[in-house]
């Protein structure tokens, strides 16, 4: 039964999510379907990431077992090609250890978040950004999320669903950057809570459209308290780029 | 009857192209309604280039005249409020001189190229590449490029529906550069031939792929006749991203 990690990128918007769900297509579902294609064999495939619903990803790492042994190479082409029409496609397939489990053994995670600061709304890129029609301040926002760098309780951006056990998370690295007329938010951890990142951008927005102060973000991390956060930003911006595992180098990319 | 210009950005995918015609929606035909349903005006609204079904823009330039006087900023998010749903936004109003024309008066233009060079087909970017799914050498499409600079006799580039009077034109700058997966080409002139841009990007591509050598393009250059150069490529890698005029400064991004 050899070990594949396959890398994958989709447009999550026509999917439920990355997990397979009672209604509607998810990520992982079309993947499982395209394997049924290729060899007839029915596997679980395992996301290193569960995005949600609307969610896109470049970096998304997965794994899954075959009875039969198949050059990475054309797993990856079978796969693309059973995945058609949908936007999903198998950027690279590995052979791992047979013991690879893409969620569990990832020691890092990064995220970008995307907001197109301008008056007029996206067009190519409509459903690919957080559309913020008002003037951020990208230097407040940077300044404000250095605050959550390091090892902290997230509970005030936690998700109420999140079902990790704890609310203990360090948070490596986070960057607010202009490019052109958006804003791009990148975040890197272990591992995250669930709406973690867009509660997080949230806040910072708020920072950056001047309606609080940069500190106000270490306050909110003190109150250990949903509300005392800002809201949660839409999907539509985020996107999982990179997982991180020992000895397998960062993808990621500028 | 004050003269405004719009700078303009669109997905090209729904549209017939730019120019109004006798079946499916056009852009321009799209703005006059969004005019008419702000207004009740009927105008005619003329676009400097007149991208081809499929090609986007990010800085085309257009202009019209209204009976009354409108703010600009209020102009802007009007057509955008009636440009919905439709993925065309109004980057900005200006109020230009009653002689300004947006095609007569242009002394630039600006074009970029999107190749996907990677095997995995896109899937965010699907609509806004060219997928090509073999290796590309960006150096020797670089130096295949530059022979093309400069004051010459286009014809080997030209489509054969051209409505221009000469085939000559001044080709200012062209670039060819890696970014990630993707190899961006871009191109500035005063103006350009039809398909002039998607068949130089078809015959470099030829040239990177290893089945022509650079200085192939001399030759296809010097030939005058259509049939010595590459195919055309897809509309779906193309966008308008700036137009030049004098006295309005460049808003060309990185």
């Amino acid at each position: 039964m050899p070990t594949y990690a396959l890398i994958v990128e989709y447009d999550g918007r026509p999917f439920v999510g990355w997990q397979r769900q009672p209604k509607g297509m998810s990520v992982q579902e079309r993947l499982e379907d395209a394997v049924h294609g290729f060899c007839q064999e029915r596997v679980e495939i395992t996301g290193a990431g569960r995005t949600d619903s609307g969610v896109h990803a470049t970096g998304q790492v997965a794994h899954l077992a075959l009875a039969a042994s198949v050059d990475p190479g054309r797993l990856r082409d079978a796969l693309n090609f059973h995945l058609r029409p949908s936007p999903i496609a198998v950027l690279e397939a590995r052979v791992m250890a047979d013991s690879f489990h893409a969620r569990f053994d990832a020691i890092g995670r990064a995220y970008r978040y995307r907001i197109l600061g301008r008056r007029a709304p996206p067009t190519v890129e409509a459903g690919l950004v957080w559309h913020h029609p008002h003037p951020l301040d990208v230097e407040r926002m940077q300044a404000a999320a250095q605050f959550l760098v390091g090892r902290h309780d997230f509970t005030s951006f936690r998700a109420t669903a999140c079902q990790a056990k704890s609310p203990l998370k360090t948070l490596d690295r986070i960057s607010v950057h202009r490019r052109g007329a958006e804003v791009e938010i990148r975040a890197a951890a272990r591992s995250f809570l669930h709406h973690q990142v867009r509660n997080i951008v949230g806040s910072l927005v708020l920072v950056g459209a001047g309606r609080q102060p940069p500190d106000w973000i270490a306050e909110v991390l003190a109150a250990r308290d949903r509300r005392a956060a800002g809201p949660t930003a839409p999907a539509s911006g985020l996107t999982l780029v990179d997982v991180v595992y020992p000895c397998w180098s960062s993808r990621s990319t500028t």
